[in-house]
């Protein structure tokens, strides 16, 4: 079978790792680039963390650094959230740099998309500040885009506001130009991640399901040692899970936009369902998970890994 | 039992006669005097259609009619869901003037609640006009204002804009000042509104249940022909239903804040249930309903009707 | 001559103070009625100058009290630049209460317009919270009112924020509410007041004028000793200018709206000159004063007082 | 003498020719390249007019095209002023394509600063979506620019709407990412732009100067027929004036922000003189203007050129 060539834009994060274990050691998905973006923590442990996992993991794929802050609002990262490194609780060992490419994230997304025989289809898990660079730089990029294929927004409330999610309001300018672009775009935003639930049975099997089993479970121990009593939310994985398994969803074609005036709602994913903006649809949005199918899809996934 | 007392400001609108007939044939509640404001249709049309719903129940209760416009934007009133009158496909006799007072809703309530030896309970089930020009002219009325329990707002998404809901979209400066009064609060919103359901099963047996059955069934079929074969939505009615049996919601002692300034999301409420903007609680929230306690009591209601 | 019958809304403030004696001196105003509002200080404080200025101007003109706090926003008053009480630096006699109405501004306002033969003159030279009520509340005295004379607004920069004027950025809700009344407005704002100059050789000779003189030299002495040396703004005497002597300023007819939404810009007036906003006319603005007009102008008001 | 090495960022526009032809045969500034953006016109068209220019200029300076479109906002060119073109009235020669780079205008500016043994001053007189980008996309070049001399914004008054100038109206989020960018800034906005008046006894002299001179007088009797007789506005030329000739200017150290959120005022440039919003200094901002200096330094630019 030809493998899916795909772009990652992550900010690891231990949400990150696990969706990005998932799609690395996938049959079907080719990752051609790991860029990386600020968020979750500064772009240095980002950029850090992902060089630690692909040690780790023992796969050779390029990694380009991105964009160190939002393209506007000052960066309000997650540390408190996430820890000092972001991916603690395990011991990782030390990478070198062979990986890490000269360019920065929007040169190699572009030198990759325009070199590619295939489209690409960019995973961006992350705040949008690099795509959206890449978009307004490079726009002869879109006619090599398969389409995006994002973790992010929400159709009702949300986890950084009241009513946003955390890489939409992160840097709302820029997903707004992600939204606006006219490219196939796919959210996979909290309406999943909230259901898409590890499960304390789940969890509990991690352990014996190889090298990447442990890491995650110890990574999980660690920072959401209460969630896993009670389930995990496998908030990036959503977006693997629509690459690889899109049947476990319920998708409304519908136009999403993004607010960026509210003083309280800046960063609020405007999904349209019943058209009052008026505006012709622009993206596929994930509503709801079937969570059988996600929580065995997703331990079948990690028994895949090493 | 000593009745409570209450004052209902409305814009009828079939959904706000069903919840006006409940409350005048309580044997709870006591209402001392029903306001109007535009909102489902124009002033006048309210005003007229709230004459009609007292002739037709036989109840002498005065009336006073409010503000013909929001505070600061523009009517976008709802007539093209409401039709010509707001209440059509019922044979109403014309009433006469009488009970409606020479003074202007703002005043009435003033002199009502100023009056009254027990604590009044203000009812609102449409914008919040009148209510915000009562609290910012006579501030000293608070002291004598038991709580405001309304019909508005939604914690998730909306019915007005995307992410607004009807009556606080309508006037959001108007819900602001309400929110940020002081006073006990109690919002139901959309959150219990759209699970407040009529079945098939229920609607058919309206006409056996007397005069305001027959009247609810007739302003249905022609209003909500469609959505009468999947369930009636009773949205006003939940703000009675918090008076008369409030044991059928789940509550929740939050923060709630009307967004002004967002392009696309002004007048959305901000239901702050993990308190990221930092504020003490303000209102209860009305975030869930038990469909057959409410089913039941919905029945009861209008069965002890005429 | 028949006066012309006028309604102050003031926040005394010594700007205030000085305006209102002009106009209680003013052989063609005749001011009915004066209502306080919260603005350069407290409502308590400005109702307690008012009835101060009343006491030692020796002129019985009732007194209504109005809002404590803007629509909106919470009030954010100048008196780290009023001091205390707002009017210090002259010994003013106590005053009793016997000018004080029981009566709220809102409804005596509404009174003193329903009840007079002759159109009246509002003239607001503070924040428009109890204009705005009025003409919400009971917008039946549009008819009776012969035009809006204000202080505030600025075509061009601010002095409460770069691009705002105090008075309607300390409630640009209200202000947006009197533009879009529909009444006849002028508005004198900044581009006036920064140019209605009372020059060192002016000042000097104040304390020669008279009772007010004098109080107007002692009160500019404490609060803008040092722009005595330079040219003392009389900001709110530019309504009353208006009034008495509209032939120093160059006017415009335009149209003027209120920013609300801006995060650095709510409460900027837009003098439309150019017609951007496509709008009809609504304001006639003083643009530019005749400075040598002005001053002896002044000084004959002040001259033609105790 | 060593000529200072810039970057123009460009939309002619006739404005920007003769701002242009200034910078080109100007012994102080060597022009190594010129960069085209979306503004005034089509980027097509300014980037085609830009090479019309130097060929008949006679000047081989390399020119690289930049953003078609603002970053967030839809373009709202100027062309009901400019008409088809941007620049008609004069008999251009067709030019070649040897001058326009295969680079896009953010990989051209990089290359160029990057490679300078000298800082680069970039000098943009059109939106500043190029600049914004670049300074994302590669924040190194920071360390090699020595300042950005802009025209651009307002300190008062605008011409795009009411309280905005064009060039930061037109992409209102570029202007604020360079505002914030911690470079060195000149603004040289309408406050000048208004006064740098080519007076109709100097314009009457224009096509007796030169080749250039001729050409002016073309282009502005065919766009500014009217303004020839009372005064043409040289808006573009203000940066050059301050690179050429400071001593014409009153400047004033501040801080300047750009108000995104307002329904009317977005695109507005907060020139904080007084210190509204408590921050550091972020630019000097050209405030007035010596009409006598100008009309004579642009008189004697004309003249040096061909």
């Amino acid at each position: 079978m030809k493998k899916r060539p795909i772009i990652i834009d992550t900010d690891p994060g231990i949400d990150d790792a696990v969706a990005i274990a998932i799609a690395l050691f996938s049959e079907e998905l080719d990752v051609k680039l790991i860029t990386t973006v600020a968020g979750n923590v500064s772009l240095d442990k980002v950029t850090y963390n992902t060089l630690r996992l692909l040690k780790f993991f023992q796969k050779e794929v390029p990694v380009a650094k991105g964009a160190a802050e939002p393209l506007i609002r000052p960066l309000m990262d997650a540390s408190n959230v996430h820890g000092k490194s972001g991916m603690e609780g395990f011991d990782f060992e030390e990478p070198d740099d062979h990986l890490l490419l000269e360019e920065n994230a929007v040169n190699a997304m572009r030198r990759v998309i325009m070199e590619s025989d295939e489209p690409i289809t960019l995973v961006p898990i992350a705040p949008l500040t690099n795509i959206a660079l890449l978009l307004k730089v490079y726009p002869e990029v879109k006619a090599n885009i398969r389409e995006i294929v994002m973790m992010g927004g929400s159709a009702s409330r949300g986890n950084k506001g009241v009513m946003s999610e955390f890489n939409v309001a992160t840097d709302p300018e820029a997903a707004k130009i992600v939204f606006n672009s006219g490219l196939p775009l796919v959210m996979a935003g909290l309406d999943v991640g909230w259901n898409a639930l590890v499960l304390p049975e789940d969890s509990a099997k991690l352990p014996q399901l190889g090298e990447v089993g442990r890491m995650a479970y110890c990574l999980f121990q660690k920072y959401r040692g209460g969630s896993m009593k009670t389930g995990l939310k496998m908030y990036d994985s959503c977006a693997m899970a629509y690459l690889l398994k899109p049947e476990m969803y319920e998708i409304a074609e519908t136009y999403v936009d993004v607010e960026l005036a509210g003083t309280m709602t800046a960063g609020c994913t405007l999904v349209d369902l019943k058209g009052y903006l008026g505006q012709p649809n622009n993206a596929k949005v994930c509503m709801s998970i079937n969570q059988e199918l996600f929580r065995t899809w997703f331990l079948d996934c990690i028994a895949r890994c090493i």
